[in-house]
């Protein structure tokens, strides 16, 4: 991991192991700690990087590859109706996508998630466990 | 362009074609008609398509290109601190990426747009001209 000062996620404090789902080679995908909307899952670039544009071409391609995985896994694990996808960095410019399954009983299913204030919802570790454990028996193969 | 029954994009209804800054091939690049944040960029697929996972491999990477090279221009035209990527399809499942610069003045530089109610300002004639041709200049080559 290539690491830039003060970067949580190269410093390794975030994500937290316990949550990882997969190694994909660039790239990690983790279940999100905040289980509001159920599935959530973050991609995350293990080099330093922020901006989609500053990655090759190749590099770009296949982190995509990695990013429509987990939503297809996702989709899948949790019977979604819609995925959506996000690169934001806002708050942690490390790259990091979030793979969200909108389900069918989404309380807004019209709005980004976002929309909806609530506080976080850790999944209990059973929980956290049996969600990992389908996300991964849906990846695509 | 492949048409889904009742879809606002492949009907033509959306996006104006007067916002448009590029045709690419496989996708178009428009200004958005909310420019409350200033440079806000849509890039949409032409063809009809939901999920980043059913695209092949090569559609996929063109696509996410296109989405690079937008963001490119619109950080230089617009000196974004940050860009924003977005695939959400929770009112129009077509196909479009919004692309949108965070900037120096944003008004809630650590939180996603859409947590900022606000009524959707579209820009004047002079303003959306001004826009598609900052945006144009700045696309990389």
């Amino acid at each position: 991991m290539t690491g830039a000062p003060d970067c949580r996620a190269c410093a390794g404090r975030w994500p937290d192991p316990g949550f990882l789902i997969a190694d994909l080679g660039l790239t990690r995908a983790f279940l999100h700690d905040d289980q509001f909307f159920p599935g959530w899952t973050v991609v995350v670039l293990d080099r330093h990087a922020t901006e989609l544009y500053t990655l090759e071409r190749a590099e770009r391609a296949q982190v995509m590859d990695d990013v429509a995985a987990a939503a297809e896994a996702v989709a899948r694990a949790f019977a979604a109706v819609k995925v959506n996808y996000a690169l934001l960095g806002n708050q942690l410019p490390h790259m990091h996508w979030h793979v969200i399954p909108r389900l069918a009983d989404d309380p807004i299913p019209k709005d980004v998630v976002w929309a909806l204030g609530h506080s976080p919802r850790p999944p209990a570790d059973d929980e956290r466990a049996a969600a990992i454990a389908r996300i991964r028996a849906a990846w695509p193969r």
